[in-house]
C-alpha cells in the first residue's frame, strides 16, 4: 500500500509498504478514505518529537472503513465506517477511568508517533472499541475529519477548560489552524464577545468569517489596550493561547481580567515566565491539556444538528499519491492560506 | 487609644492615637479583643507595600465587640461580639455577585492596607453587614482569631482550589504558618496522603502534630524523588505552593501528577518560570487566588463542631502594650517556633 | 398616584393612593414607567396566597426612574434608570451569601405579595442595593422589564437547572408564557433539540416561531411515543415542567431519559404522584426552585449582545390607566393569544 | 461446583453446578473466595424481581481469584486476587463513555440477576477488565466484599448525589444494612451533624457506634420536630434515604431544608406521594441512582489508607455449605442483628 514515511528531520517520502496486519485481539485494521494535515506531523518532520523514530508512517486524524477487526473487538464490524480519534485508549487503565484518555497507559497519543498511522491506505487501530466513533448515515465525511483530533483539541483545551459561559468575554491569541478552530465552538456557551488577535491580517479576515465579534491586530504590539477598550477595562474571562510561544503566552497573562482563565493550546518548546508577582492576587487559573476526546461523541451530536461546520476549516484537496505536494501548502500556509488539507485515498 | 503604627520602611511605634468615628452609613466601630499578626504585615514594614503609606495602624485580624454602627448597618448592634475579616465586602458590586469578595470595588484587602486597622484599641470596619461575623456563644475566641485570615487563605488558595478529594494525594511545599493552616482543612475531604515539605527539621516536626501523614525535607534537593517514592511514582493531585518564591514554585512544578492542581497561596514579588514545554501536555491547572473569604461561615461551623482545632497554630501570646516583643518574637520564628501570636487589646 | 389594588378573591381596583415613602436606609424609590402582569398575579387575585392581603398593591415587575433613596443606599441615585427585581436580596443573611437570593430572610418574594408594589406610579423597593439593576445607555426598557421574572425564572429553574448542554435533547412542556420564555435560554448551551409540548396548536405555533427545534400536541395523548420516536427511544435529557399540575409533572417522568433531569418551573397546588418504583434505578434528578435572580446581570449582557430577544414575549400595550383592560386581556389568552402586555405608566 | 440456586419464589437450595465456563473473549472466570448476601437477594427471593428467572445462582459480591481469562482480556491473569463489582460495564458503550455504567447496554446489574453469579464456588464475570479491581497486596479481603455492592451504593447514591459538605447537616433515614453503610463515607466530607433516624432502638445503638453524631427514634411520629430542634429549625442539607417505602420518602420531604437535597438509596416497589404544593419554591433537588461503581478505585484508596473500615458492618461470618444458614440468619435481621454476613467458599 502507499503510505507518507518520515525518514529523519527533513526528510518524507511516499513509499509502497506492506498492509498491517491486527496484531492484538482488540485492534482493528482501517482501510483510510479520508486523512489530513496536523501541526504536530511537521514538528515531527522538523525533528521536534524524539518519541518519532524514522521509518514511521505519519498522520493520527482520518475517517475510514473497518477492514477487519481482532477477536476482542465488539463495537465494530468489517465494512462499518468509522473516524478515528487521535488518541487511542483502552478505556480500563486508571486514567481511562477518570476520562483522561490521552494519559492512557497503553495508549494516548501514540498514532503517527510511536506506531504506524492514517497517511497510507490502511491502518491499524488499537483499542479499537474505544478509540474509532461510527460514523452516523448520512454524516459528512469531510466534516469528521476534522473530528480526529483539531475541533476536539481546540474544544476540551480552550473552550471546555476556559469555562466560555453565557455573557462571558473571550479571546483566541492566533489565528493559525487551531486558533480558527477554536472559534467554532465558544458559541456552544453563547459568550458576549470573541475577540481574535493575530498579526497577520488576512487571517484575521478569515476569523471574521467564521465568527469572531471583533479581531485586533497584535502587529503595533497594542493589543492589550485593544482588547481593554473592547472589555470595558477589565481584560477578558477567557484567553486562549493557540500558539505556543513565551510571547504569546504573556499576552494571554496581560489579557486576562481577575477571576478569568488561560486556557493553553499551544505546543510549547521552551520555558516561558508567568509573573505571579501580580497574578497570585488576581484568582486566575491556567490550564494545560493534552486532548482526551472525550468530547467527540457530543461534537458529532452538533455537527449533526448543525450547530457547527467544521468544513469551514477545510481549504485544500489532494489525492493520496500527491500527498507531497498536500505538505508543501499545508507547509507553506502564510501564502497559500491553507487552514486544513484533505487528502483522499 | 493605643495603636501599633508604621512609619515608614523598618519603623513601627506603639503610640496614642485618635479613636475612629464613623464615615459611612455600613461602617462599624469595633472595640479589639484580640489581633495577631500577618506575614503581610512584616512585608508592609519592609516597605514591599506601595499602597500602604506611613502612619498607617497595621493589622487586617481580630475579634471583638461591636461599639457603634452606622445608620446602614442592619445586622449587628453595639455589644455583640464579632470576627473581623481581613476582607471587606459590600456584597453589591459585580464581583461580590460573584462571590468574589476579594475584588470587591470599594473593598477587598483594605484594612491595615489602604485604611486604619486592628492593631489598636478600636476599629473603623466599612461594609461591616458583610465584613463582619457574629460569634457564636461559648466559642472561643482565640480560636477565632485564625479566621480572620489564615484559616480562609490556606483553605481556600490551597485546599478548595487545589480540589482535594477522597483518596487523593497532597502536597503542602513550605511548612511556615501558611503553610502548617493549609494542613489543617484538607482533612475535610479525606485525602489519603498530605506530605509537607520544608527545609527546617523543627517546622517538619510540628508539621507531623498537626497531622501532615508524612513529612520530606528538601535540604538535600531530593524531594522530588522522595515524594515521587510515596506517590507509586506519579507525583501528587495537588501541590500547594505556600512559600512565595520561584524555587517552591519550580518543586511544585516537578511534584504534581498528570491531571493534578498547583494551588498557589504564596505572596511572590517575583517572576517565575514555568516549563510549559513539558506541562503543556499534562492536563493540570496552576491556579491563584487572593483570600475571597466565602469560606467564613463554613469554617465557623467546623471549628464550633469541632471538626478542627486551630487554636494548634497558636504559640506565643502578649498585651498590646507589648506588641513591640510580639512583632519581635513573630519575626525571628526560626528561632523562636512562633506561628502565630494572639495580642490581647 | 394610581395603582393597581387587590381587594380579596375576585376584586381589584384603579385608586388613588399616597405615593410610597422610604423606611429603611437600605429602601429607594422607584418611578415606575413599565410594568407587566404576571401568573402570580392571576393566583393572588384568585385568593390563592394566603401571604396576600386586601388592600395590596400588586405587581413585582417593571424598569422605571430612581426617585429617592435611603442613607444606606450607595448604588444608585435619584434620575438613574432601574431594572427591578422580582426578588429582593439582602446580601447579607445565609442565604444571600450562598447566592440563593429567593429565600432572603429578609427579602425573596415580597413585592406585590407582602409589600406594596409596581403596579402604581411609583414602589417602594427594600434592599436597593442589591435588588435592582442599572440599565445600561442604550438599552430596550420594554425587553428588560421580561427580567424582573419570567426570563430569570425560565432561565434559572429550567435551563440553569436542567443542565442543558451542547449536544442534549430537551422538552418543554407546557407552551404558555413560562414555557415560551424557557425556549429562549437554551440554546445558550446550543443542546440539538428542543421539543415544545402543548395541547394548543396556537402556542406550538408560537414555539416554532421562537426557536422550537420541534413541537408536539399532546392532545391525542401520545406525546410520549412521539418524543421518544424523536430521541432514538431515549427521552429527553432535560424534561421542562412549565405547567405546574400533576398530569404536566406525569409527563415529564415519561419523557426523561436514564441520567435525565426534570426541572420544575410549576407553581403547584397540590401534591403530586412520583414513580419511584420505576424511577428509583434511573439516575435522575428533580429540581425545584424560586428564581434567585443570580442570573440576572448575565441576561442583561445577552440581551445587549443581542444573543436573545425577550421582546417576543410581548404581545399587548396598555397605559396604566387601562390596566383593567391589560388584565382582562391576559386572563383570556387562550382567545386573545396574549404572552406579556406591557404596561406604561 | 456447590452454588445456591433460586427455585421459584421462596424456593432455594444447595445444589451441585457445573463450573462456568468462558464464553465472549472478554469474559473472567473466577474462584470465588469470600461473598455475601444482599437485601437484593432477599427481594429476588420474595420473586420480586421479574428478570430473574428460576435456576439462576444468586448473588453479586465478593472476592477471588482469577482461574481463567478470554483473549481479550488484558489487565487480569490467573492467579490475581480480585473484587467483584455488582455492576459489570463494558467501558465502551455511550453510558460507559458517561460513567455511568450501571446503566452500560450489555452490562449493568445483571450478575445474580439475568446471569449466574457469585454464591457459588466460581462465577463467570462478563466484561472483566472494566468489572473487576485488583486487589492490593495486604488488604483485607473481608473488608473488600463490602466493596463490591454495599459501600459504592451507599457512598454514590447517598452520600455524593447528596454533596454532602464540611459544616452541613445530614439525615439517613433508616438504620438497616444499607443505611448504616451510608453512615461510613459522609465523614469523607466532614459534615458538622449525621443524624440517623430509625424505629428500631437496637439499630439505633449500632449507628451511635459507627459515627452518627446524633440519633432520633421515628417510634413516636416526632421525628420532624426532633431534627428541626437539632438544626436551628431549618432541616437537613441532605435528607438520604435508605428504606425505599413512602413513609420514609415523606419524612425526606418534612426533613430537607431549603436549598437541600433528597437522595435516594431505598429500592421502591411503589409509587410515592412528592408534595410539590410546598416544595415548589424550596429549591431541593431529590435524587435516584443505580450504583454506577465509578468510585470504588477511590473507595479502595479509602480504605487502604484506613480512612474507613469497611468490616464494621460485618457481624456473622459462615462456610459456603452452610449458606442456608447464612440466609436464615440475614433473613431473621430484627432478632439476630446481622448487618452483613460473610460467606466463605
Amino acid at each position: 500500500m502507499k503510505a507518507l514515511v518520515y525518514h529523519g528531520p527533513g526528510k518524507k517520502a511516499v513509499e509502497d509498504r506492506a498492509k498491517p496486519e491486527l496484531q492484538a485481539p482488540d485492534d482493528a485494521i482501517v482501510k483510510i478514505t479520508k486523512t489530513t494535515i496536523c501541526g504536530t506531523d511537521l514538528h515531527i518532520l522538523k525533528g521536534d518529537v524524539a518519541t518519532c523514530a524514522p521509518g514511521r508512517i505519519l498522520g493520527h486524524e482520518g475517517v475510514g472503513v473497518i477492514d477487519s477487526v481482532g477477536a476482542g473487538v465488539t463495537a465494530f464490524r468489517p465494512g462499518d465506517r468509522v473516524l478515528i480519534s487521535c488518541i487511542s485508549a483502552c478505556g480500563k487503565c486508571e486514567y481511562c477511568r477518570r476520562s483522561m484518555y490521552s494519559h492512557c497507559t497503553t495508549g494516548g497519543l501514540i498514532l503517527g508517533n510511536t506506531i504506524d498511522c492514517t497517511q497510507a491506505e490502511y491502518v491499524r487501530t488499537p483499542h479499537a472499541d474505544t478509540s474509532l466513533y461510527s460514523i452516523p448515515p448520512g454524516a459528512d465525511e469531510e466534516a469528521l475529519v476534522m473530528l480526529s483530533d483539531i475541533l476536539p483539541t481546540s474544544f476540551e483545551c480552550g473552550v471546555l477548560n476556559g469555562k466560555v459561559e453565557p455573557g462571558s468575554t473571550v479571546a483566541i491569541v492566533g489565528a493559525g489552524p487551531i486558533g480558527l478552530a477554536a472559534l467554532l465552538t465558544p458559541k456552544f456557551y453563547s459568550p458576549a464577545k470573541i475577540i481574535v488577535i493575530d498579526l497577520d491580517e488576512n487571517r484575521l479576515e478569515v476569523a471574521r468569517r467564521l465568527g469572531a465579534t471583533e479581531t485586533v491586530s497584535s502587529k503595533d504590539g497594542k493589543a492589550v489596550e485593544k482588547v481593554k477598550a473592547l472589555t470595558a477595562g477589565r481584560g477578558v474571562d477567557t484567553a486562549i493561547e493557540a500558539v505556543g510561544i513565551p510571547l504569546t503566552f504573556l499576552l494571554c497573562q496581560d489579557l486576562v481580567a481577575p477571576g478569568g482563565i488561560i486556557a493553553n493550546i499551544g505546543v510549547h518548546g521552551t520555558k516561558v515566565d508567568l509573573h505571579l508577582e501580580r497574578l497570585w492576587s488576581e484568582n486566575i487559573a491556567i490550564t494545560t491539556r493534552l486532548v482526551d476526546t472525550v468530547s467527540t461523541p457530543m461534537l458529532l451530536k452538533t455537527v449533526q444538528s448543525k450547530k457547527i461546520d467544521p468544513k469551514l476549516l477545510i481549504t485544500h484537496r489532494f489525492k493520496l499519491d500527491k500527498i507531497l505536494d498536500a505538505y508543501k501548502t499545508f507547509g507553506q500556509a502564510a501564502s497559500t492560506g491553507a487552514l486544513k488539507v484533505i487528502i483522499e485515498a
